[in-house]
C-alpha cells in the first residue's frame, strides 16, 4: 500500500511510541498529585511543554496541551473572543476566511449562534489566497479576533500569516492561526510569525490521537472550553494525557529538526507527481497555489470522473488517498474549500487530494502517478464507455 | 510502594494496553477516512462504543467519546443546559451539589458567569448526603438540569442517584450524573439508575489519560463544546482518540465483570482498615457516610496534624495516598468538600484520603494502618513536642 493521505493523519513515530511508553505504563501518576509518582508525571510534562516551547520559540507557560488541533482550535477562537468580550462588550466580530477548517469555521458559527457575534468572512483568490489588503479593510474597532490558517488541509494552499498578522496586530487585534497542516513543514516560530495564537494536532506529525497544542501570546485570556481543577494554569482543565503530550513534543522535534531538509526534498518530489499527472492526465486541473503550498500536498480535480470513483480505483491499485478532508469524507456536497475559489460544484466533486509523509520516496510517487492515470482513465471509461 | 491513590488516577491494565496497541501501531487510520485504513479505525471505534454501551445499557448511539471525565462532566453540564435554553430561554436554572467535583462546579459557575444561569447549590449533611425531598423542593419550572454525583472523591459517599433522578424526571428535568469515581465499583446501569446523562472517565478504571465517556439519553440534545468536523453525531468534534476508546472500553468490561466480587471484596478490606484506624489513632475522625460509601475510600481527619505533614511522613514510609483531590493538592485552601459538610476549616486541613486499587490487599493495607499510627504519631509529636 502506498499511503498518500497524510494530511489526515499520520503513523505513529517509533520515536513517540518509546518516549510515550513509560507513561503508558509504570509512570503512572497523575501530574496534580504530590508524591513521587505524581512529580514525575509532572516534569514529564514540563519536559514535554519545554520541548514544544522550544520548537515554537515561546515560553513554556504559553503552551496548553488540548486533547487534539480541533480543541485548540475552538479553544482559540471562542476563548480568545470570549475572554475579550468580557473584559469589553463592544467586541463583537470575528475575521475568519472562506476555507479554515471546520473546527475554526464552527467555532465562529458558534459564536454568532449562542453569543451574538458578527462572523467576518474574508474572501480567497482563485488559488486560495486570502489578501493582506482585504483583512486591512476588514478589520473594525469591534473585531475580537482574527483566525486564518497557516496552510489549507484540501489544497495545500499557504497564507501570508506574518503579514496578516503584522495588520492585524496594527490595529489591536489579537491574531489566531489554525497551523494543523502546517506542523512538520513549514517553520513554526511564533516570533517570527508574529502570531497571538497558533494551534497544532499531534497525529498529524507522528504522535497518537487525542494530543494537540494551543500557543497563546503571554498575558492574551482566554476563556476556557473545559472547567475544573484548573490545569494547564486554568486555561483546560482535566489530568493531563501525559503519554500523548511527550508523544507530541517528541514528535515534533524530530519533525521540526528534519523539517528545512525534508521540505525541500518532499517540495521536489510534488512538482514532480503534479507534472506527471499534468502531463499524462487530459484536463486535470491543479488546486490551489503553484507555489505558495505546502510541500507535502498535490491536490486535483479531474474533470469527468467522480472523486469517490478514482479513489475507489486508487485503492484496488494498491494507493491509499482522498477526496479531500476526512473529516468531510462521505458527504455529498462538494466541498465547501473548492468552491470558495470558484470551482464549479460540478467540478469540486471530481477532486481527489494527494498528501505525503515525510518519508514519502520518489519510487512511490511514481507508481501512484501510474495508477492515478489508471483509475482516472478507467472512471472516464465508465463514464462515458461510447468514448472509450 | 503501597499505592492508595486510585482516585488520583490507576495504572493501565495490561489487557486495555495490548487492546489499544494495534491502534498506536499499524491500524493508525482516520476513523473519518473512507478507505480500509480508516475503515479500520471506524470499526475499532464502533466496537469501542458497542462495548461501552453494553456496560451502561444503552444503544451506542449514546455514548459519546471525550478526552476524560473532566471534559465529558462539562458536556453534559454546559451541553445539555445550553441546548434546553437554546430550545426554550426561560431555562435558566441548574441544580447541583455542595460537594460537586469542579468539573461540574466550575461548569455551573460558567453557566453564572458568561451565560447569566442561576445555579442553586443543594446542601449535604454531615455525612456527605443529599436529600432526595431537598431536590424536590428546589426544582422550579425554569430549571434547565440538575447534575449530582453518584459518589464523591474526596470522601466516597455514595449518593442515593436512582431516587434523585426519579425526582428530576418527574419534574420533566434532566439529570447528569459524575461517575468518574463510581466506576469500576458501582453498577453504571443507566436505565436502573434512570440517569438521563452520566459521565467517566477512563483513567481511573485503567485505561490511560485521555479517554472518558458521556452518555447521553435518546434524544437529550447537547450543544457541543468542541465543534468541528462533526464527529461523536455532532456531540464532539475532533479527530477521535482510537486507542484511548478501545482501552477505555477495554478497562470498563474488565472492570463491570469483576465489580461485584471486588466491591464486596474490598469493601471488606475498607472496613477492616477503618476500623483498625480509629482503634490505633485518638481522635481520628472518619468523612462521609460510613454505609453508603465506595468500596475504595477511606477518609479521615487527623486533628492535630496537618494533612499535607502526615502525606509526607507516609510516602517515607512507603504509602502514597493524598490529602484530598489530586485537583486540588497543593492549594492551601481547605477542601470545599469537607467544609460543606460542617467541618471547622482547620480540621479540613488534617485530612488524609486512601483510595484502593481493585487488587489491593488485606496485607497492604494492614502495613499501610502501621504506617498511619506511625506518621500521625510522628507529626503529633512534632506538632507539641512537650506532650511526647
Amino acid at each position: 500500500m502506498i499511503f498518500l493521505d497524510a494530511a489526515a493523519t499520520t503513523p505513529v513515530r517509533r520515536e513517540a511510541l518509546e518516549a510515550m511508553w513509560p507513561y503508558l505504563s509504570g509512570e503512572f501518576g497523575n501530574p496534580s498529585s504530590h508524591h513521587t509518582l505524581g512529580e514525575a508525571a509532572a516534569a514529564a510534562l514540563a519536559g514535554a511543554r519545554a520541548g514544544v516551547a522550544k520548537i515554537l520559540n515561546c515560553r513554556a507557560g504559553e503552551v496548553t496541551f488540548t486533547s487534539g488541533g480541533t480543541e485548540a482550535d475552538n479553544l482559540a477562537v471562542k476563548g480568545i473572543a470570549l475572554a475579550r468580550r468580557l473584559a469589553d462588550p463592544s467586541l463583537n466580530r470575528v475575521v475568519i476566511s472562506a476555507i479554515e477548517h471546520p473546527a475554526v469555521e464552527e467555532s465562529a458559527r458558534y459564536l454568532e449562534r449562542v453569543h451574538g457575534f458578527i462572523v467576518d468572512v474574508l474572501p480567497v483568490d482563485g488559488e486560495g489566497m486570502v489578501s493582506v489588503e482585504g483583512l486591512s479593510a476588514v478589520l473594525r474597532p469591534d473585531t475580537a479576533l482574527v483566525s486564518i490558517m497557516y496552510a489549507n488541509n484540501e489544497i495545500g494552499t499557504v497564507q501570508p500569516v506574518s503579514a496578516l498578522a503584522a495588520v492585524a496586530r496594527k490595529h489591536g487585534v489579537p491574531f489566531h492561526t489554525d497551523a494543523v497542516q502546517a506542523a512538520g513543514w513549514l517553520p513554526l516560530d511564533v516570533k517570527a510569525l508574529g502570531v497571538d495564537a497558533l494551534s497544532m494536532s499531534g497525529h498529524k506529525i507522528g504522535a497518537p490521537k487525542g494530543s494537540g497544542v494551543l500557543f497563546t501570546k503571554g498575558r492574551l485570556r482566554v476563556e476556557p472550553l473545559v472547567h475544573g481543577g484548573g490545569q494547564e494554569r486554568g486555561r483546560r482543565s482535566g489530568t493531563e494525557n501525559v503519554a500523548g503530550a511527550v508523544a507530541l513534543s517528541t514528535a515534533l522535534s524530530l519533525a521540526s529538526a528534519e523539517q528545512p531538509e525534508q521540505a525541500a526534498r518532499v517540495s521536489g518530489l510534488r512538482d514532480q507527481f503534479i507534472e506527471r499527472i499534468r502531463a499524462g492526465i487530459a484536463g486535470a486541473v491543479v488546486t490551489g497555489h503553484r507555489l505558495q503550498r505546502l510541500p507535502s500536498v498535490a491536490s486535483f480535480c479531474f474533470p469527468g470522473t467522480s472523486g469517490e470513483s478514482v479513489l475507489l480505483e486508487l485503492e484496488r491499485l494498491g494507493v491509499v488517498c482522498s477526496s479531500g478532508s476526512a473529516c468531510a469524507a462521505g458527504s455529498d456536497t462538494p466541498s465547501p474549500v473548492l468552491v470558495a475559489l470558484g470551482i464549479a460544484p460540478e467540478t469540486a466533486q471530481t477532486a481527489v487530494r494527494f498528501s505525503f509523509t515525510s518519508t514519502v520516496t520518489g519510487s512511490e510517487l511514481d507508481q501512484a502517478a501510474d495508477a492515478v492515470e489508471t483509475a482516472v482513465g478507467r472512471v472516464r471509461n465508465l463514464a462515458s464507455p461510447q468514448a472509450g
